[in-house]
């Protein structure tokens, strides 16, 4: 369907000019932003509850939550504590950055350290829209198969990180961790796998490291200026 | 982005213009179209490995198979015994009705009693593409978690089966079969639900079932002419 391409590709142009203007201010205010990015029921939100318990006390953190319907996600992320703010899309199957920008109103950036970003639960049209993010993380997890890599590349080409979740269902599963990291290596041989498991806590420790240097690496937070 | 709306109406007005000729094709050679779609990795590839083969002294079936990239569900599907074509949609997020269209040249229809079509892993965008089909299956599986129907409500609004796979990991997963059907019925209070596990073969016979009786529902298959 060519016609489909051409159309999106003005969508997509468009989508670009407002996230490079929301990375722009980003970087003004000293924030880093992080999406996640997988298909339905990875465990994006169970990552970013553990995340908020868990690293409340060194960084202040806050998130956006992109749904087609409910509420749900959004409750959960702030009953742990890091405050959410809802998009739903209305079927719509992806978060765009006109959507962002305008969710970002609800907070104010240069008082957070961090910002993540959980986009729809949809493993394909997600990653074909730059939401100015400075870290992409695609979330699989191991019910899902191990030839999600392969069958799905372009989630995992554009990422920086890919965690691993539900390591604790592996066996059951029948899942091959080599298979999964075979694949990821094929497309990116850089890409770091973090194999997690939100339920029992197995390997959290390294996704708090990943998160603490993608702080690390944009600078120290700025004092808080009030 | 109410750009992307209008645009996207155009493509879908086209795709269903294409989908009501599928479907005079399919009713003229007499042959049971049903299409698969689901998250990544819930269990369509493997459905119709088991359908494949336990089906087969009944009917005479084919498959065409939607994926981003890669041949692998086609190449599982045909050594179970369904003949299989693949279309690769290069990162598209769903088939439309003009690639199941050219797909579809493999195939002599009549020959056909049914045509499985499974489509890419993706539990938002096939749903606003119809290919003519007779009957739409939603796929879920266990680990997803009991709250996709409310969470991905268009789906399961147009489908005319829901199946629930994986259900030997549904206690691994803390996975609610009341929630989840309980979230069914508010979308649509006549959509069966099927609990299956592909891997145990646990609820398989109802399946089977239940496409028997959609042939049925079709009219006898046509004799063979030659």
């Amino acid at each position: 369907m060519p016609k489909r391409i051409r159309l999106d590709k003005a969508i997509v142009t468009e989508n670009d000019r407002l996230a490079a203007e929301l990375a722009d201010r980003y970087d003004r205010d000293g924030v880093l932003v992080i999406t996640l990015m997988s298909s339905p029921g990875a465990g994006k939100t169970t990552l970013l509850e553990a995340t908020a318990s868990q690293l409340a006390s060194r960084f202040r953190m806050a998130a956006i939550d992109g749904d087609l319907a409910t509420d749900r996600d959004t409750r959960r992320i702030a009953r742990a504590g890091m405050p959410c703010r809802q998009i739903n899309t209305g079927g719509g199957c992806h978060l765009g950055a006109a959507q962002v920008g305008e969710a970002l109103d609800a907070y104010r950036l240069p008082d957070l350290d961090i910002l993540f970003i959980e986009n729809v639960g949809n493993l394909v049209c997600p990653a074909a829209f730059d939401l100015g993010e400075h870290r992409r993380v695609v979330v699989s997890s191991t019910p899902e198969g191990d030839d999600k890599p392969v069958k799905y590349p372009v989630a995992f080409r554009l990422a920086d990180c890919v965690i691993l979740n539900k390591t604790d269902l592996a066996e059951a599963a029948d899942f091959s961790a080599e298979a999964f990291r075979a694949g990821v290596r094929d497309i990116n041989a850089d890409l770091p796998v973090l194999e997690i498991s939100c339920k029992t806590g197995e390997g959290l420790a390294g996704w708090f490291q990943w998160v603490s240097e993608a702080r690390e690496a944009l600078g120290p937070p700025a004092p808080a200026d009030e």
